[in-house]
């Protein structure tokens, strides 16, 4: 490979501009050119391509968001021709290969450049942690930090006005956010899509711990659960306490990637560009049993996430 | 005066801790004992007092929220023998004076024992910074800045996916933090109660700095101006550009107080038991043109508060 | 004035990046031109000049440290040739004014422009709050804050191990780090150079506070007291109790902007902007009681700061 | 087992709260009364011993530094008589099992007691991360993290001045903090002590960047390195760039602990109750491949830390 190119898609997720720094400095530091597509999927259709060096990736290890941006793109997503565009793009330009930094749907976009024969390796770059074949995705330690801390400013009020505060956090369909950052956060519930939740039993435990003296208490809630004001009415309907509803919304996306995300961003950005110089493509990189590896993309996208219920049972032993 | 009680009322704000401390601290200095009150006029007419000494207050100035907890309390503001109680249960406790810590509420609640001659102090915290007479409340400072690293969040996939940004924040007669953190922020406009607004100028700016190249903006919206969501979907539909909706809500209350938030708490808890210890009562306590002032409690509650202009217009300037 | 510059000098503090950018945008508002000078008086006289608009300054307003840099310069402030050849160099370039972002040093090398007839307005900017004209200097606020977090991190481990900690902040010839922070940090002595300090007083504090069953504090240094290590040594030795010393050291430079001091660099560059176009030079703008405020460079320089006494007093009575 | 207690010993690490927290409500929640042994093996041989209940942890998973609180206690390690004391003492309350959380040092104090056929359980709380068989300790998560925002300051100061910053961080004979956090960090240099450096190809690699417009430069030193004032002497001296040198100290200790430190303690605390409860002693509990797991403590003492070269060299790779 003589030239690559990287592009982030989907939602932003701090550690993302360390993955991009990781990918032009071991090209580079490999003789091999970069170049960055901007605007995701939307770019590498309008060839919005720019060329990278050292410099570039200077100052952007420490910030959250993509200094390469990210975009929606239905065109690619819905019409052959588009993709075939891309294709034909990438080309032009003598790119030999393509980094996506993203989700499981730019991972999806990206199996189609695969069909056309184009190589390309996936980095997982979401807040969520929703891709099953690795134990962590890039931004997910930020995100859970940053929840942290929000419930942190939120037990202060609280505990100041002795009620129940009912908390929103990201996860339509993975919980990890708030499984993560409920049990470091000290929640007294957490609700999750996979688990049921039964709202009688959950009154029955705040009163009882409300009997026992704890008058305040925080639940967490991932989006993909339901309605949360719904959840907060029915259970102030339930105990009779005051309920206060926070709907966490996109700070959780961003501010300064934690180390750890720094470190996985440039640890599978290194991977990334090692495993195209050595003409390995259509896979995706990952984290498992601490230790980056890689695997088919196809594979990848097969597997079931599994779902850690010591540690959702670990919330209940240590809540009460 | 030989013994004093201090209590919490309202919305809690950071820094309250910090008067308390002050309060505890400066009684015990000169020899006067202190009793808290707890949960405000609720603790108030319930009789909910307890002995505070200086180990009490010894690790508490960097807390968000209140040890002495807040709490509604509709009984006292609508029953004339609740505040008849409340008078009565201070004097059996041998108090001769009452330091009360909140907002405009608080200080009314206040007025209302002064009927029956008992003496008391204000002391102003609460989050909005909406009362006239004094320049800053405690807990201003703390809640503009985490408004402000909230919006730094937001910027991160704010400019990430080059949208527009719409934040509400709190404030509903009184558009201080959204002004202050506004104008910290870099907000390209700033939506108060104070000033009229006009959607279709704003959504012009947006496309003439969007041709300019600014792909990216923020908007802060205090909640006393209106629907959010709708101010949300209008930008939109006027420019065309994707908006994205934030509703800040508790966390903006919370937090360890910021260093000002602190040194107004304690410089004014100070001088709140400096005018009891002198028998000058019936006061609040403020900062007027960077000095700690007193002033008649009546007298104050009718100020008007002075909007800033210049620091509206400067956003202004700043914001192209 | 149809063009103006401006630079930054001196250590750089938090916010001065807020007063470069509202320096340029006020100037392009009223369609001036601007230009940055780099590297402060080194750039002045190397013709080290590149012009500002908009969109530089379009992402800077939540950074520490300046984007035009600083530098130290002797031949500046030694050699009367360099001083001439800065200013036939603004002349060259047109520049009409310049205004110097900076401390008491910077304000010396920009009186000795005007000597030569050239308009200049200066800015307070450094984080010791050692300038006698001004109640608040750019990167004061952000630093105090930034000494309060160390000392909270300090506080867990002091307290962990029921000891002295000894912690030394910036501050020549001014305590105001010392003091603003160690009051909002709740230390238990604050060490400064306004005050004549001493150790067998503070070690008899200790002992009775430890007696009392508070078994660990921390004391503040201000640099300029002397040497800190030795000042640790002499307590351990007067109390018994182990001591440990930390010294904080340039990150009290760094850091994100508190929003005070953003708003107060946003309205200083306002100001001196404003003065410039109205023709009004050789000024230092400042802030008092609340305000900002204008005042002769000559007058300013020869202010004597007042020290804060009620402040030190208060943290003696908050420290029983 | 009826009655266990928990202790914590050593330099205090963010996130054994959350191990204690863990300790008292898996014993509670399985009917077992715990123990707090305070101030750790000093605490051990004067019988300083509190009960604990659900609430005394009610409010500590998100402080720093540990409730119990820790001390040196050379006693205990060298008088066989001591320890003979601590058995009778633990036998005394009817105590079956201990918990130790603390380093190397606590847990070799520790088998002293299974010498006397006493249960224990070791948690590795050290923000080192030296002990070989566990991949991570509690405390470390936190104390990188805390080194990179410090980082971040001093990035903002080095950058304004053109300068190259040493930076000294803890790490005796380990310079786990100094790597992780140095490749998260951007520094340009790593000098930990498991790796030969050379300040002259230090040197000459700074040189190179600053030809090539990289004006500014952090090396990050593990204290066991050697004399970081003499490093900083000798890069300024090789290379004739400026040279700030700045000692991070005990603030590296504190700080509330990420939310990653809080789930290792929780989890481990968590593992070591279960532990006991089942009869299996003598082990300590760590993290080996992202799963919580447990082994013999001779065996784990005789462990030998594996270096992580590859994490090293791409230190290399992306500070080109």
């Amino acid at each position: 490979m003589r030239r690559i190119a990287v592009l982030t898609s989907g939602g932003d997720a701090p550690g993302m501009n360390a993955a991009v720094r990781a990918v032009v400095r071991t090209a580079v530091y490999n003789n091999v050119e970069v170049y960055g597509v901007q605007r995701g999927f939307k770019g590498l259709i309008e060839g919005d391509f720019i060329k990278l060096n050292v410099s570039f990736v200077g100052d952007i290890i420490h910030r959250g968001g993509t200094v390469l941006r990210s975009a929606r793109c239905l065109e690619f997503q819905n019409q052959e021709s588009c993709r075939k565009c891309a294709v034909d793009l990438l080309n032009v330009f003598q790119i030999d290969g393509l980094i996506v930094i993203g989700g499981d749907g730019s991972f999806r976009g990206m199996t189609s450049l695969t069909e056309y024969g184009f190589s390309t390796i996936g980095i997982p770059g979401t807040i969520d942690n929703d891709l099953a074949y690795t134990d962590f995705t890039i931004g997910f330690d930020t995100a859970v930090n940053t929840v942290v801390e929000a419930m942190s400013k939120l037990r202060d009020t609280t505990s100041s006005h002795e009620r129940i505060t009912i908390v929103e956090v990201m996860g339509r369909r993975c919980g990890d956010i708030a499984l993560y950052a409920g049990l470091s956060g000290g929640a007294e519930a957490i609700l999750i899509p996979e688990v049921q939740y039964d709202l009688s039993q959950i009154a029955e435990q705040l009163i009882k711990s409300n009997n026992r003296g704890k008058k305040q208490s925080i639940i967490v809630v991932a989006e993909g659960v339901g309605n949360t004001e719904f959840i907060s009415k029915e259970i102030n309907h339930l105990t009779g306490f005051d309920t206060m509803t926070t709907i966490l919304g996109h700070v959780q996306r961003g501010g300064n990637p934690s180390s750890r995300d720094r470190l996985l961003g440039s640890m599978m950005g290194n991977r990334a560009v090692d495993l195209l110089l050595n003409n390995i493509t259509n896979r995706v990189v990952g984290v498992k049993d601490n230790q980056i590896m890689d695997m088919d993309i196809n594979d990848a996208l097969r597997s079931k996430k599994r779902f850690n219920r010591e540690m959702y049972n670990l919330s209940k032993v240590l809540s009460i």
